[in-house]
């Protein structure tokens, strides 16, 4: 209860870190897309542990998807969409103490209250980052969907690492640059910026710490008129989606905490027609700034949708920290083996634009305004 | 499509801001609970029009709901609680012009788009904040409920307006404070503080302008254990809740986006026991600090659970704005007038309550933890 | 919890019998269609009681219903529409033994342990027929929207009733027929077996007894290709529907439980094409025979959808019956007073009818296939 | 969409019938609870295909299911529950026609239509029988469930096969016949009626037909006062799930079409007390008669709940048979080759079981009902 989620396109995520495998069911694809797998790939690359980066675990997986259903040459059935990923590289002693010694930051504790000690306590189990591996896998296929319909460009800028924080909104960003924070593993506006942010996840790293931060993301070239008022808005769905992202503390849209700092002849978006001379009514409205973050009253409005999302530090760190024994009802020290990343964001990126990719083509499939695909013989 | 949400406990919220009148379908409500009327009505004058602070519209409504069905005798039924609200004090003329020159802010323009010009435009219609009279509703009954069975208290702190701070973080303050945060229209920690912010919404509603604010809402004493992983987390649900209120454009928990800027090995939430010696297994677990604003992998872990919630400033200004008039397609001056709030901080605080209070109790009654009352005779 | 229902298009049912009203919340309607009150009134003079006829029980309502929300100037915003009927020839005192004896056949025992001792007892509280009136209120608007884009036909026989089966399948009826039944209070299409059920019935009244019987309902010029496969289809979300409806046991689509003793050379319907002579492909396929009812797969077929509904007789009638005192633990006479329908068959002709209607424009919305009404100006 | 389904407990169905493999996740299931693997499997052969019977298919497979998640130890874990089944003997060129001359009876149109084309229309692909494996395993996993909590049993009886009907009511048979029937393959209660059903079933095979029937299933022993009212009543439940096994036409609850021809007096079960001198309130209430099948007002009574399935005969027949080719736009004869079941019945029964175990144990957690296992240490 709580792994399925989905109005008009359901997910449903099962796996346990240290199980079987993973995987996710994606029902209420609309039938007849072509699913190129080497984007779908190339996303899940993004996330998989092992990557080159200084802030990555040293698991090693493929984490290559093998398609139980739901494609068909080449093209979506329109019935569910089965992935499923085995878990390879699995190490479980590295965990056999979480049941006696939880971990700090983990869900270790919460999991077995929620789960009266059944759980699978291996890796986090169920409540392992290792999922959103099923999140990915969802998200690249559904953006491949939603930009076969529209010109749909999403993008992600890492905000801040630590106290570092990004000199430059990419929200500006040329195209040439937004092609190159797009191809990049840890995307950042100014070059200086970068390099310190990577120094304090290297001397977070070195000192068995871990430390968080935030990514700022970008939508472009998502319709106007899509979302629902009040309990399924935008901003509603965005969020319950981004939340469900292991670490995300704080999700904010357009001006967002900023914004409630500002005047409301600041803060309010004024409407205005580009200049042709031909425009007129709702449709071919623009505005002068984007505080709203491209969505008023829960719907759209044509804008780029801007989200930021806060991860905390990652919670498995090497350095030893007080926890306590519950078998004996006493403090004590643990140290967390295992292999960690000191720092998620960069991972998180591709996991942050999957679920955002998945909740746009729900809200778009909702609205009946994906154009259908194919045509019966 | 969007108005209706619950897992167990569904909301159906109807009505527009100047038609004949809103409501609320509360179904799934647990039988056998007496509801007392007062609290409720009390919660809803919190939120009505027309009270004496600085802050709120001049429009006067008495916002008496009438309970049509689900209590009998003084007790829930447990089949479908609806209660009605008429619209009184609706002045239609001032809005007459919504259609043709939208009102920057608002939902006008993406209304009209996501309804093909349909939805009524007066007040805002479906969208207006009028609206959130029945989450208020449904929220206080659900607050009840829950305090019927648990020693739970739900308060809240103005932490910002504009950029004055309050001093002083309400997550400690003692039991006499916490009695008179929730007694006070304008919860501050911190007098002066308190006075410098009623100041800048009195300057700001000199200048026919307006200022948003963050609240901080704290959840004392609801169980440890509850919420669903993943996409049914707590966070997420509360997040989906919150954002579903006119205005909101962030939300944090425990540390938040400051807790990004932190180190692991200072973020993580240290277990202990408190000290009397019979302390052991999970349920007893308490922790050092409260980075995590008490829930870990969506589950409560036991300690407050701590939201803070960012407003951007109220969107209808009394002074000269920009705007469009869509018939000529071309831009205009736009001077709204009607009544509105300088600032919807105050009133929205039992708002943001309300639907914590009904999440909760869906997720109480979704883990099959609540206790139930009455007994078949 | 039970009575919200709907994917696309969601139902709030709410109210008890002898409370302060019965109604409905739709959310979910698709803006911009004019709804014509007249013939939504007319589908609920059909279900109100105090009919002229043998069948109908004496309470006299109105049933007129209040617009709450969801329609402005005469269309549909798109927003949630509730109408509300307040209750108004109430004798309670009819009931008042109901809690203490509880009459056979009726959900007062059931209701009872479900809700322990505090649903509403009088007159049958939630579980009452009278809130059907809210489903038929909800099928006109759905039946007239159907009709705004579709070719659409739905009409009812009187299958049996008591033992006497109607002469004749409605499904083969020519037009001016159709017409006669789809404004016939009782419709049949043998005039002899006509009688013969009225007699039926008017023999059960005058012995304090009840009688069932059996509705066959047709509906035409609905697309093909609407419905969904495994848990949504067709025939699931249409029998759930009418099992929601007080008083049915049986549900059958097709040639139902008399294909059940077919061979499959004789119940499979075999395509064709119309002889014009420009037919192809898998639209223009039509069907020698129609044993499937319309639905094949879950999935609609083009044909007729033929759905056949088994009402029990009326659990309450005149006579003298035995129960339990549940005070005393003891079997004991009760002669339940108050009106009562000798058949309830007739008057639940527009109440299937309307369930049927707001499942099929459920399933319409949720296929994307629903012609979207208005232009945004 | 559509392939996922439920309130507190949630199926997601995928697969294909010639694709890689068919496979369920169930996501909602109480923790703590030990899954004996054997009588899984044994339910799921008694649905396989390859049985000895004479209604059987020829088509071999082991249908033995991978746990890919949420079972650790033994125990269901809490988290979604993967299982998996690999599709082995499978022979497409069978079906390679499909999309040219569609089967008649099958979903071979209407999918085609319902997918624009795009459907996997090798052997029906998901409106395959075949995906009623991942049923039984669900339904035998609930059903397991179920039993540890409760008295529960839940046997079936081939009522009629053709137009043979089997001699006695398995309602009323005694513990040691009804033990017979739950080991049966083809449970009937008569020795002859079951020659007779066989030799109808063999008949129709060597004619290159097949021949339809009726299931009657009972269960015993589920607790009273749990349904919702309206649109989750027990009956809308389990019929919504029952139609949803492909090739059912007709469900019935307790007396059923039958029951409409009944009077009031004979139709409502009189509830009285059993003889033991000490009950009293509704919890000891017990009926004289079960014409109700065992469910009032859409909750359980206590009573047997009583259902009867309406199998249409095989689609697949092995006869000729006209259709139509759709690229010629023309009729022509079509020789449906493969292996087909003469008789669906006697596999079907484990089927219906299944999707009544689940739906049981859906309502049982949503009722707040089911006992939890296991402590937190």
């Amino acid at each position: 209860m709580g792994s399925v989620t989905g109005r008009s396109l359901k997910l449903s995520l099962y796996g346990e870190s240290h199980g079987v495998g993973i995987g996710v069911v994606i029902d209420g694809l609309p039938s007849g897309y072509h699913i190129d797998m080497d984007p779908v790939i190339k996303s899940m690359k993004r996330r998989a542990p092992g990557g080159s980066g200084v802030w990555a675990t040293k698991r090693k997986e493929e984490d290559i998807p093998e398609i139980m259903s739901g494609i068909w040459n080449g093209y979506t059935t329109g019935t569910p969409l089965c992935a499923m990923i085995r878990n390879t590289d699995t190490r479980s002693s590295d965990y056999s103490d979480a049941l006696r010694i939880p971990r700090p930051g983990h869900a270790d504790i919460t999991g077995n209250l929620r789960y009266s000690g059944y759980s699978d306590p291996r890796g986090g189990g169920h409540f392992s980052g290792r999922l959103t591996a099923g999140m990915v896998f969802a998200g690249a296929v559904c953006e491949q969907i939603l930009k076969s319909s529209l010109p749909l460009i999403i993008y992600s800028q890492i905000r801040s690492i630590g106290k570092v924080i990004d000199i430059g909104d990419a929200e500006y960003a040329d195209d040439m640059l937004i092609m190159e924070l797009m191809g990049s593993e840890f995307p950042v506006m100014d070059r200086d910026s970068g390099e310190k942010m990577r120094k304090v996840i290297a001397d977070a790293a070195a000192e068995g710490d871990s430390v968080g931060g935030v990514i700022s993301t970008f939508i472009k070239g998502f319709p106007s008129g899509i979302g629902d008022p009040v309990f399924e808005g935008m901003e509603s769905g965005l969020a319950s989606a981004i939340f469900s992202v292991p670490g995300v503390k704080g999700v904010e849209f357009g001006s967002g905490f900023a914004g409630s700092a500002l005047m409301g002849s600041q803060n309010n978006d004024v409407p205005f027609y580009p200049e042709d001379g031909e425009n007129h009514g709702y449709k071919d409205i623009s505005y002068k700034t984007n505080n709203s973050g491209g969505i008023q009253g829960g719907i759209t409005n044509g804008m780029p949708i801007v989200i930021r999302t806060a991860f905390r530090p990652t919670a498995s760190i090497g350095r030893e920290q007080m926890s306590v024994d519950v078998v004996k009802g006493a403090e004590t020290q643990l140290k967390v083996t295992g292999r960690h990343d000191p720092c998620i964001v960069p991972r998180a990126i591709p996991v942050i634009e999957a679920v955002c990719a998945y909740k746009l083509l729900d809200h778009l499939i909702t609205s009946g305004q994906l154009k259908r695909k194919g045509i019966s013989i």
